[in-house]
């Protein structure tokens, strides 16, 4: 099985999943895998960019590590690539194993949750922001857009290969606020003012799909529903938009 | 000429300057187009789609107001749209005239300065954003994608048609800022922290290009540099994101 043939399949979200590997494009994002925690598996390049200035130390680090670096015809490269610029260099990387039960809460901390999130370059911005703004984990709840897809490992620019960012279900959320005491708000049109309100010291925030807003499940588990007052001639934030506001305003 | 060959004609930054025309595409945008005070010439329409739900009403619509509706073939319709996913309809409508030298600046006014933005989906996020935080104004200056391109029209989400977002110059500014008293802050990572300044009632916010940041000729007019202070293991805020904090930390 070649590098190329494994990269292809990754596109499939089933593919990720059962092979716990994803695809990280593009040469900064390649950098940062290669200098996170992750395990890479190997490189994938189109021997065209092979000597590109971007590339070519990528690769003489890939070698000083041991890993496999494959050259392949630009025809091959994007057969496998799924980003709109991948700059002629791919990395395939381990999925790292990581859930709610696994996690520590620090004293105070702030959980993003995505329910139903729909848009890569909207989930790998909010993994983006999250990290950014001090967040201790985000978690991708159900219906939302798998994480290792390669749009939204770009969006996330290397913010999820060290921030704890991964998929878990509503179940194990109540589990996990069973161990935990986090209580959890939602953005939500109908909400108060957030800038009113007093954050507890832990806090969980549900930000719901870019259209629909919270599913029936994260409203049913939010304590308390904030908004952030906007204009009336416009109907909403983008959502990546919202998530920012949000975690500055109720940063601890 | 048809409204197919100027809809093609206008995916050109140069054919829309020169005929002062745009391309809204999508039932949303179109829909938020008809129901602006901006002049539509005309829509074209899928004819595989002109029965669709989210179609019909606004093809009834534009019969009513007498605006040219042209049916294509789903071949032809593909050649004229820019965006992912047009769903069927595009219209043509008309630039509106907007320019500094027309603002009439409120007592306490923001607006948003677009330095060197790129990103097309970024600058229409960040025009949603400005005229959602009550912003009075935007404006792209140059280096800027421009503002009537199909895909910032499409990530604006009809932002762009009421809200005064428009391109100007550096001396346009210049001039503007003789003639009213408009502080000018910008963000850039080496400001101090911006939630511990007090903003002025009247202030103009640069925001710089994605990657580069903010370019000569807006550092240079920056009375006061600005930050939001991240964990150090990202390397920054997406720029939507971080106008939208920004706004809303310094919104009256």
């Amino acid at each position: 099985v070649t590098l190329l043939s494994t990269a292809r399949d990754l596109r499939r979200r089933l593919a990720r999943q059962r092979r716990g590997l994803f695809v990280a494009e593009g040469a900064r994002t390649v950098q940062q895998l290669l200098t996170s925690t992750l395990d890479t598996v190997g490189i994938l390049v189109d021997a065209d960019h092979a000597a590109a200035p971007r590339i070519a130390p990528l690769l003489d680090l890939a070698d000083d590590r041991g890993l496999a670096v494959q050259l392949v015809t630009p025809d091959e490269f994007a057969s496998a690539a799924e980003t709109e610029s991948p700059q002629g260099i791919l990395a395939v990387a381990a999925i790292p194993t990581r859930s709610l039960a696994d996690l520590a809460l620090v004293p105070t901390a702030r959980i993003l949750l995505l329910d139903g999130l729909q848009d890569p370059g909207n989930a790998g911005t909010m993994v983006r922001t999250a990290a950014a703004l001090g967040a201790q984990a985000t978690v991708a709840l159900p219906g939302t857009v798998d994480l290792w897809n390669a749009k939204v490992v770009r969006g996330a620019m290397g913010a999820l290969f060290d921030h704890p960012a991964f998929a878990d279900t509503w179940s194990a959320l109540d589990l996990f606020r069973q161990r935990a005491d986090l209580p959890i708000w939602a953005a939500d049109a109908g909400g108060p003012d957030v800038s009113l309100l007093a954050p507890p010291a832990r806090l969980g925030l549900i930000i719901g799909n870019e259209g629909a807003g919270l599913s029936d499940e994260g409203r049913a588990r939010a304590e308390q529903l904030v908004a952030i007052p906007i204009d009336p001639a416009v109907e909403s934030l983008n959502a990546a938009v919202a998530a920012g506001i949000l975690l500055y305003q109720l940063r601890r």
